[in-house]
């Protein structure tokens, strides 16, 4: 489809359906006898039983199966500052893939404050009615404190799904493709080109599942711990990465690497970069739309398995494929958070859909429309809770 | 059905279902050309066109549908302050009750917080994503405040309906009633017997709606201006009601009245002070689920129409008559608040549902459950908004 085409359809298709989500009421009010079973005077009885026994506020009410999108419209998709009412179609989306992908009931709230403390209130304030937080296109560095703040005081899940949801499935393409290319986990050399909020993300979740040796690329230069430029989040990451202690460029940094992922711009990886890389190199260009290399110009110059962001392309990492799932399965084990050995555990069930005679160079990442990811992530991150639940018993 | 079978229907139920309200997604989602229009890249054309024209939020997202049913738990039913968890069951049926009766998509804010300040920035940062706010269940005199500042801070039509609801019921029966009477409005001499925020919104409305000579009565007795006990919002009352300076308690106000209005509670009437009111008296008796008189007893000691809270018996003063009408036109209208023309405009359109040659004692309100009157409550609230915007064109 041509951009203009797009553009134009589009637009067309919101202002014919006024919006993509609606609130359905599950019941028929045809009679009064109903009226008084779902309002009053009958709801009195069903309020007194959740005041009595508070738990059951997930049985009894839609709240069991309701997240929360939540933005302030600070960083949407690559357009940036564009408000919370200009970011309404994004959250929007967002919880049509909720419903679509994982029948998780999610409803957008685009806040008008970008004060961190009146955000993480908000949330905190709206407990009762959300059984999980998805944290969307708020921007760093508020995005961090936000998340971290927000888990550590409220009961329920949050997940900011730019940080967490590109980590999981581009650490679910690198499992296949280490497989195709057949290197070892703690072999590998990785070159995360931006060091931003995703950058780093991808870096930190890639050390939990067992990578060791990663160096991070910022527009300044190669991330390394004696540089003065690093901002708060770079210093503590440089602390854990980039352990041969490179300096200088990407062109630096991709000397000999295995892997090369890219959150960053378009055109940032040439040729010449992949032809200085280890031999049959893994290439993930993610940025969108245009990537930092375009598989054929990769392909041509020897990388060997090549992921985008774009759907016209293979192995395409979107996040679509961890998102749901990973709230479905959170949610139904009433997980109080989003752990780390959650993340991973969705990552595995991603890369283990394709099985393994059926992997190839085109084909480490499933697509993203195929409705059994969903469930074997849901599965995973619910076996994540249920795991700890026994290992908490055991040593008690 | 008996309130034992009732509490058990309405928890079984409410569990079935899992809660009464869903999101919905409006578009159905099976390729990647779907996706592309209904979130990126597509989506991206969509949030440019409303950030370069704010007004389109309305027509391009959900948001020019949607109305939030914002409750802190603290004054639910009857049930008094339950919190915003045991509250939800009341606001979800709310919002069943706006898509039923108006087509309107509603959802339920349950609030931690009882902090006016901070319920109030909470809504505030929440404009973007609603059209419109229903108040729910908070407590007085905290509800007045709240609706105050915020009918004054926020662009979109705010209603606190525990107040404004009954009273454009009340009224709307009213003036039915003095038709089968055969009284005039400014004849009339009415007692509110409760002077909490129901009695006062409703005395107010009835004021502004062109009645004259209305008297208040509390568990502290007459509200009269020279009483010691008053509560601020019952000082300001008692400058304009009470004009015969009544003191003393409901047996001294109720001599000669020609309308009785309870928001009180059980049995706060009885024959005697029937007895002792004006020729055809009119008692609308609407504590629940015991009113302060039940019908029976009232007729029997002589009231001319009778009308309660109960939807067993004749004349039910239900609210259901009023919000999702009023929130239809004023959110069609683009209205950016709910004046009191609106209120009375919604007060005589339910009124006038009823023919005068259907008109009788039993019957002065019409149904709650009569789907015509949601529609000619919109109709008459959208005709305020285009009324007013007409005599400002005219006068500039």
């Amino acid at each position: 489809m041509k951009a203009q085409n797009l553009k134009e359809q589009a637009i067309q298709l919101h202002r014919d359906y006024k919006g993509k989500i609606g609130v359905n009421s599950k019941v028929e009010i045809n009679s009064l006898e109903d009226l008084s079973l779902v309002y009053t005077p009958g709801v009195g009885d069903v309020c007194k039983e959740i005041e009595k026994k508070p738990e059951e506020l997930n049985h009894l009410t839609s709240r069991g199966n309701m997240v929360a999108v939540v933005t302030d419209g600070t960083a949407v998709l690559g357009l940036g500052d564009i408000g919370p009412g200009a970011a309404m179609p994004v959250m929007e989306g967002k919880c049509m893939l909720f419903k679509n992908f994982a029948n998780i009931d999610a409803f957008p709230l685009c806040l008008d404050t970008k004060d961190v403390d009146e955000i993480i209130a908000i949330v905190k304030a709206l407990q009762p009615t959300f059984a999980g937080i998805n944290l969307e296109d708020i921007s760093a560095p508020r995005c961090f404190e936000i998340e971290e703040r927000l888990k550590k005081e409220v009961d329920i899940p949050v997940f900011h799904d730019d940080q967490h949801g590109t980590a999981i499935v581009v650490l679910a393409g690198l499992l296949n493709a280490l497989k195709v290319v057949g290197k070892q986990m703690k072999q590998v050399n990785i070159v995360i080109n931006g060091a931003g909020a995703a950058g780093i993300s991808i870096a930190k979740l890639l050390l939990e599942a067992g990578f060791t040796n990663i160096t991070l690329v910022s527009l300044e230069g190669v991330v390394n711990k004696s540089e003065h430029w690093l901002n708060p989040s770079q210093q503590k990451i440089a602390k854990v990465t980039n352990k041969e202690n490179i300096t200088g460029t990407l062109a630096d940094a991709i000397i000999g690497a295995d892997v090369f992922i890219g959150v960053s711009g378009p055109a940032a990886l040439n040729s010449a970069h992949i032809k200085k890389m280890a031999k049959d190199p893994i290439v993930f260009a993610m940025a969108n739309p245009i990537p930092e290399i375009y598989p054929e110009e990769a392909l041509a110059a020897g990388a060997k398995v090549v992921g985008t962001g774009r759907s016209d392309y293979p192995n395409q990492v979107n996040n679509l494929l961890a998102f749901p799932g990973i709230f479905r399965g959170a949610i139904d084990a009433r997980a109080s958070d989003i752990t780390v050995e959650m993340k991973i555990a969705a990552a595995y069930a991603i890369a283990n859909i394709i099985p393994n005679n059926e992997l190839t160079a085109t084909y480490v990442i499933p697509n993203a429309l195929n409705k059994e990811v969903p469930k074997v992530v849901a599965e995973a991150v619910a076996s994540c809770v249920l795991e700890k639940g026994k290992i908490t018993e055991k040593t008690s």
